[in-house]
């Protein structure tokens, strides 16, 4: 690991884990990168007094004198302010093609997530958090409880299973979901995986998923970042 | 264009338009290299007789000795046979990025465009090959006829709007799905448009979707190629 003035900060929940599939994108692109950095954990309650207020949501990222939010801005700053150490994106088409994968991924798949762990998050995060995250989240299920918008999440599975489908095609293909070796493709995927595990009290996937090898070798990837005995079982 | 020899073999409907959204991608790419090429018109009755009989459809691709089918395929051996031209890819990584667009966009999309043009498909196939076309067919409609399977199209396009969403996003950032210039990524989709446009009886988009500017400089690219006076209205 390159030695930096890199501070990220982080969403955390009551167990110490990370809070945000954005944030885990962010830990994935900095050990690609490998590039050491800071991490300050934030609560949800926290937010409004990081970096003067400016921010709205975590990932943040600072470096000297320059603060940076949104994980694809960060991302992006991190190529073009590190152009010797690996680089995320091979091209602009690349990152293009990336961010259409990850808008597909977090409309369709991540707000399907959203629904089936909502609870679980809210009891996941810390004490302070858990009353401004109903309040917060709840009018996204217009207005009905946290418990009652999860209620029938058994039923929903299939549906979410089914959603995953491109993802095992394109693993059919090559170990990666970006070819040989991971992309930030993957990243956001993992991102999303790491963000269940850290919450999630319904196993996600059947234990005879095709996903389950690609998300071994995400999960062992740069050391094994954010694997730890914490984690919730994803499969059944 | 240069000269080459190159041979497309592309199925066609009875108007002469193509018939088929890889036939259009191909169409693209070859445009984007600069690539002359003879193309075949096939029906799809015809697909057993060409080519040795060896490929279960088209497009297929013929470069002196070699024959390649599957547009993935045909569009990664134009970039690897003629790399001075320019490339459709920038890297392998941009591939696997698209090829995941892809199959988010054929499984997701394009299935639901299948669902509501598949009797207009049928209706615009030449004569010959219409009893074959839905003899093929109907079994993915459970054995309902074309007719029934499409008789309540209308009431799915709220839906297939609402899935177009994450291009509408991307969109907003830069002017192609791929970026401040045309790829790959816009061919896949702009040939699931044109396929719709050869065939289509029922506008497919709102007069006001903001995917109306990215669709007219697509049809643009290349000198226009495949707008001509038999493209069917795809706006309200």
């Amino acid at each position: 690991m390159a030695a930096t003035d890199l501070t990220l900060y982080e969403l955390v929940l009551a167990n110490g884990r990370l809070a945000s599939p954005y944030a885990w994108r962010v830990r994935y692109a900095l050990a690609h990168k490998g590039l050491a950095f800071q991490s300050v954990p934030v609560k949800f309650t926290d937010i409004p007094s990081i970096c003067g207020g400016s921010f709205k949501t975590v990932p943040v990222l600072t470096h000297g004198d320059a603060t940076v939010g949104d994980s694809w801005d960060i991302v992006l700053y991190l190529d073009r302010t590190f152009p010797g150490h690996p680089a995320i994106f091979s091209s602009p088409a690349e990152a293009a093609a990336v961010r259409l994968t990850d808008e597909w991924f977090s409309r369709v798949v991540q707000r399907k997530l959203f629904g089936i762990y909502a609870l679980d998050v809210h009891d996941a995060a810390c004490a302070d958090d858990r009353p401004y995250f109903r309040k917060s989240r709840e009018p996204r299920f217009q207005g009905v409880s946290l418990e009652a918008a999860t209620a029938d999440r058994v039923s929903r599975l299939p549906a979410l299973r089914e959603a995953l489908e491109p993802l095992r095609v394109q693993l059919a293909r090559h170990p990666y979901l970006g070819g040989n070796t991971p992309t930030y493709a993957d990243y956001v995927v993992l991102g999303a995986f790491q963000w269940v595990a850290s919450v999630s009290t319904l196993p996600l996937l059947a234990h005879d998923d095709p996903l389950r090898a690609w998300l071994d070798r995400g999960f062992d990837l740069y050391g094994g970042v954010g694997r730890d005995s914490r984690m919730k079982p994803l499969f059944e």
